[in-house]
């Protein structure tokens, strides 16, 4: 007999990565679909830095998730038993099913994938959320011109990756900013960045004047602290500053920190803008048609980095991401 | 026989406010206007936050100050003699004439003030610089819409004092920030500000809490540092952030700090934007002629705040102005 196993937030890490204690494992019945529900079973969870921001007391862009509750993550599932007029068994769906095997859903915010058209975890990546974030907080946000220069940092992570590849698709000079060799020669080799800067290697203001010589025009931000510093201290006159996330920060023991230098906003007559990619559900056709149009025609790849071994290696898979050991979407196969 | 008295900048000030040492005290002979240039007395000397950028090494939206070299200022002064057929002795004249008695011009930058209209201060005031800063930060780079809530930092500062009432006429509720319950009584019985928060009072969060209930959708920043960090607190979802100056930052003797939570421009969907007032030279008469409007109605007051003394009290005004111990625009009179 089945068990639906599932992972609780049992405490709220003070600061610094989440810890083994801040986790509970349960293991309870595979809960039953009642009238306007379905059940699902969970394919591929979502592992995403916002997932640490969810963990803290504060309210986000959404609210926190509460101590005891099954914590919140996105996923591909699919339909095990129907009893809503909209979905039936066997369908691939997208949705926030939580760090679970199996949920319940009345199919609010859930949407159904064509898995013909691309392998389950790119419905997580170029064709999910990841893709989504990038196309509007690159064109809608960032508005770059061709011929401009776009940074991106984390530019080997779920989002930048489709950020640096949507910029050259858009006629743009890409620079990523990425922690490791490897993950700079793949992005200039294997997604054609025009140069990668190796942030471990503790010069990127001096790479990134040599690789942006004009400034930056577009910087889409996922990491802040240095990065951020370091990307202001290089602007445009007029650049555009989108702020997607800020993974560096969301795990300093220290408390989050400002950059230090956000009037060079002033001195280059720039803006720094944060946006979310679900004000634009509206809008989602538009972008997966584009996302899926030039995946097809091969102009864009996704890559995913999906971790096998089950619900179990939750914990440690979510601090793979916050290590930056990951290239691409990361994503846990239950 | 007169002398051209002057205050060059001896030394850069490492950090913290500047001091009597890093001014050179220099006298020389009345310079002669050569052809096409003329010859001015200074009459009134605008002290401004920015001065104390101009004294670091590093480029700012103007280049620093070099050592030995006058400080650079702003001022309203009378032609002297002039060989320059668009001016003629006797005319009052704005320009960047520097801390000293007597300048000779090209006619570069400078323009003709009609003192006839206001007070010659009140060309560095609300007809001057602090009045385009005010007009072109607020309605191009804020964009209020009647009925929202602008907060403004400085407030009872020469741009401060001015976007507010300039809020105000466009029909916007308007919170003051400033230091000291003298200056925040000041700007809502004299200026009309619909509620002014003392931030030396030490309860910025909780104070703005209860004068904008539903958000802050305009931030004019004159100040940064914990003032900005808490108006971030406060936004009202799709706020625009204004970044005019950052005074409590010029003067810091840790370095400059960005807000912490800067992510805020996330949460809320918020963005921040840098601006420099000399961008807008094009538009000048429009915003002139718009405040010249106001004030002549009565709706806008200008404030100045004259010092006596001339030129060797130069040092100590700049200091009072660091310090907060004006009203309105800080100016010298020689």
């Amino acid at each position: 007999m089945p068990v639906n196993a599932q992972y609780r937030l049992a405490a709220r890490p003070a600061a610094g990565l989440p810890k083994d204690t801040d986790w509970q494992y349960t293991e309870e019945a595979v809960p039953a679909p009642g009238d306007g529900e379905f059940l699902v079973k969970v394919r591929y969870l979502s592992l995403d830095p916002a997932m640490r921001t969810w963990m803290n007391a504060g309210r986000s862009y959404v609210p926190p998730v509460g101590i005891g509750e099954v914590m919140r993550a996105a996923g591909i599932a699919e339909v095990v038993e129907s009893r809503h007029p909209g979905f039936r068994a066997g369908q691939s769906v997208f949705g926030t099913f939580g760090v679970q095997d199996f949920a319940v859903s009345d199919g609010k915010g859930v949407t159904i994938v064509d898995t013909s058209l691309a392998p389950a975890p790119t419905f997580l990546g170029a064709l999910g959320i990841s893709g989504i974030t990038a196309y509007f907080g690159l064109f809608d946000v960032g508005r770059p011109e061709p011929g401009q220069t776009v940074a991106v940092s984390a530019a080997a992570g779920s989002v930048g990756i489709v950020v640096g590849q949507l910029a050259k698709i858009h006629g743009c000079r890409v620079v990523g900013i990425a922690g490791g060799p490897g993950k700079c020669r793949m992005l200039v080799e294997e997604y054609g960045f025009d140069a990668a800067v190796d942030h471990r290697a503790g010069n990127v203001r001096a790479d990134l004047k040599e690789h942006a010589p004009d400034g930056i025009d577009v910087f889409f931000d996922n990491v802040g602290g240095d990065v951020l510093e370091a990307a202001l201290a290089r602007l445009a006159r007029g650049a555009r500053i989108v702020l997607s996330g800020a993974v560096s920060q969301y795990n300093s023991t220290e408390g989050p920190r400002g950059p230090a230098n956000y009037m060079q906003l002033l001195v280059r007559r720039a803006s720094m803008t944060g946006f979310v990619f679900s004000d634009y559900a509206e809008r989602y056709p538009e972008a997966i048609a584009a996302l899926a149009g030039w995946l097809g025609e091969g102009k864009l790849k996704s890559r995913e980095d999906v971790v096998e071994g089950g619900i179990a290696k939750f914990p440690e898979t979510l601090l793979k991401l916050f290590r930056g050991e990951n290239t691409g979407k990361l994503v846990l196969a239950l």
